[in-house]
């Protein structure tokens, strides 16, 4: 009985094995709440949310740039550097949990975090809800949104996550390639995916997102080395095993997303392979293998989210004025 | 024969102020060049053109925000706290000239000033022509546009100011006016315009933009005290006479370009309109009618520009970095 039993395991793994993709399609965003996404795109957009009355949501996460800054690490309120890559907001939905260390359990949970971190936007919760609160467009739009509910950071964060979940970026020609056209990807391509296969990358990067689907050891057969000391996982756990484990990035998009890393120190994806080659496999990998896979990678850049600037409404002469240099 | 001439010139005089408006109705953009306009567009949200490939134009003529950052004065690079207001974009192309104290003579040879302003973007031209050079789409781009030209700052800032040009909010309740429709604007905002020109602010903001048509002293009958030290087109002429002379601003979508003045001290804009009363103008003018003029002027706020947000191409291994931190 249990013979027969792992027999039919096996044989299940071995019909996976050659049928399944690691990487799924994945599909356009279906807008139900479009009043809510609407308030959130706005919210995203929102400078008042800050200190300075300077950054937003999209300072870092600019989806003119693939949903990053495309800096090693961000620029918070009086220019702080910020501790860590600043992770694409493109297709976060996907994500087991948000930030690198997972310590948001959702995108409405990630939303409150950067809106009052000291390093970067540096606004108290209870000021940005004033600034909000008297701002009579925002009042409607609110209670047209959530009715009595209010302006409160439970439906802040949930409109700016509604916005959120709609930036996918189906219909990357490896998306067309899955579904069935077989001529959207070049051999070379081809060759490159089968390249990412074969040296295990999708064990990890895998999933609609080809990523974010587990936290892993960065350096797990091979110390890596970085100037960075953020400690990953371990911040949220305690645990030390959980030293130096991150949330496995997504690689869609990753043409747009460099530099590379959780301290953004790799600005080419050819090079970023090979690290990673290095340093979580320690597979025999050439220059060209490499290079065939961030090939194959750059098929992953999807449909950027069309993105009509939100205008903003006045402040009012009761709202709270931001304060960029106190 | 001079009492004859007088007479015709009275007489012209008097017709004018029964006829003509002091402000005329803008006119929505005829685009011409949509390839240059796109191309410009990039350009104004590229924020590769500055030295920390975090700020580009729209950092602080927000699109979002009414073509400005709605801070007293800007935040440059590193956070420095720039010397003045940041004008509106927004029908900036009706200005007699660019800056508030007209150094630039269009939106051309104004773009090209805050790119390599160490204040502003502070990036060098010759590196932000070699960023732009690097990135395979962006020759693509300009050669489409400015053939064998290639990319210069010739060619880049006159693509930053096709875009501008595009800039202009048309259809506001008081054109509607205008054009017209004696319902668009409520009694108050017309007795607010009537007022607005029996007390002269219409001597100088006049024309398409409502202002933008001269220079003036800020302080014309009484002193204006600031703790600003910029000194406006003595800049440029280096004449005395030309102290604390600066371009009459736009009071187009005024409603949203707040905070006021050069120097950005003041946020509400009753309060503007009773200093203006003040040091410009020496006539009295009760709480009320400041009140209603500031009514009036808030039928300025025209459509804003529906601009779809750039997608930009990512840089190349060969391109320029940015350096926030150096």
């Amino acid at each position: 009985m249990k013979m027969q039993t792992l027999a039919i395991v096996a044989a299940g793994l071995m019909a996976t094995t050659v049928q399944a993709e690691p990487i799924q399609i994945i599909e356009p965003a279906v807008i139900t709440e479009p009043e809510k996404v609407e308030l959130g795109k706005k919210l995203f957009f929102e400078p008042r949310l800050s200190k300075s009355g300077f950054l937003s949501c999209n300072s870092c996460h600019n989806l003119s740039l693939g949903g990053v800054d495309a800096l090693p690490t961000s620029i918070g309120h009086n220019w702080q550097e910020g501790p860590i890559n600043s992770p694409t907001v493109l297709n976060a939905k996907y994500m087991l949990a948000q930030f690198w260390d997972g310590r948001a359990a959702d995108l409405k949970e990630q939303a409150a975090g950067p809106i009052e971190n000291p390093k970067e936007m540096a606004l108290p919760h209870d000021v940005a809800l004033e600034v909000l609160r008297t701002i009579p467009a925002y009042q409607d739009e609110f209670a047209a949104v959530f009715g009595d509910q209010g302006i409160t950071m439970d439906t802040v964060t949930d409109a700016i996550a509604a916005f959120e979940e709609t930036l996918v970026t189906p219909n990357s020609r490896f998306d067309q390639y899955l579904a069935g056209d077989k001529n959207a990807i070049t051999e070379v391509e081809l060759e490159g995916y089968e390249l990412f296969k074969a040296n295990a990358c999708s064990a990890c990067h895998n999933g609609p997102a080809v990523g974010g689907t587990s936290f892993q050891k960065m350096g797990l057969v091979k110390e890596y080395i970085t100037d960075n000391p953020e400690l990953g996982r371990y911040n949220v756990t305690g645990k030390e095993s959980d030293k130096n484990v991150f949330k496995v990035p997504t690689l869609r998009n990753i043409e747009l997303t460099y530099p590379y890393f959780h301290d953004g120190s790799v600005w080419d994806l050819t090079e970023a392979v090979k690290v990673m080659q290095e340093v979580q496999l320690g597979l025999p990998l050439s220059d060209e293998e490499a290079e065939k896979i961030a090939i194959f990678l750059k098929t992953l850049t999807g449909d950027q989210p069309q993105i009509t600037l939100p205008i903003l409404p006045p402040s009012n002469p009761n709202t709270p004025r931001p304060a960029p240099f106190k």
